[in-house]
């Protein structure tokens, strides 16, 4: 039985959420990290993602300036590190350093990949659009990668408040 | 360590991957169902949900006549009727009435709630993109609601060939 509630309070339910992680870098070297959920597929031919990116974060900044940028799928073992991306903010933290994240240069962009990832997606950025409160930003595949161990699962947001596992 | 390997190898890890369940409803009353898996959050304030439906879809067809339609999370053990309506098409067959799901009125859109669902999101149509190959039609919620069990989960796609679990 269905009973009607605020929209805060339905999406309470919504878990398990998807997390991936966001790359960027910046003009001076520095590697930008970012965790988001809100992510899907949206077209296969050719492949592309949507990411929605609020305005006030530095990976919105830079992939405004570069227009480009790679999407990451955390594995189950990266739930701290992911943790720690999503919730510090670029503008003042080098996040690729601290983060302890090994990088490995990517084929078609100038972003690194994540070494330890399940896969990597390198994309270019081809559409903004912002139905709402939030820019979303499409960015084309160009390459794909992805781990050489089978074995390693996505990392899931089971619950609110960053239930990693 | 990655590997360089093609979109479509790629994207058999991105599992688990969210499905929802879309209600639309046609003139002559017939509910129609599809099952998405192209979903994501695109706003908070108002609330908005993103879904992408295939060019062929009867649920594309009915959401750009009636610019309304209800967004379900099917709970886990809705495995058989989620497969079912996302393997059938809409166009010939009933799936409202063949899938023998329960429906609610709803209280903003003349689409129904699905009774048995984790939650149900009344949306009005408000923008429609095409980056890629895919109609991406934008929901503002206007309506929320949730399933008195608060112990029921969302099922989730957890391989290709819909592992729904």
């Amino acid at each position: 039985m269905q009973k009607n509630v605020s929209l805060e309070e339905a999406w309470r339910r919504k878990y398990p959420e998807q997390v991936v992680l966001v790359l960027t870098k910046h003009d001076d070297g520095r590697i930008n990290i970012m965790a988001v959920g809100w992510i899907a597929i949206v077209s296969d031919d050719p492949g592309m993602f949507m990411i929605g990116i609020d305005d006030q974060a530095f990976t919105l900044e830079l992939i405004r300036r570069n227009r480009e940028f790679v999407i990451a799928y955390p594995a189950k073992n990266m739930a701290d590190v992911t943790r720690y991306v999503g919730t510090v903010h670029g503008h003042n933290i080098d996040k690729g350093s601290a983060s302890g994240l090994a990088f490995t240069p990517a084929t078609a962009v100038n972003v690194p990949l994540l070494s330890d990832a399940v896969a990597n997606f390198e994309c270019e950025t081809v559409a903004e659009y912002r139905p709402g409160n939030c820019p979303l930003i499409i960015g084309k595949i160009v390459a794909c990668h992805v781990n050489t161990d089978d074995s390693i699962q996505r990392l899931v947001n089971a619950g609110s408040g960053y239930q990693l596992q």
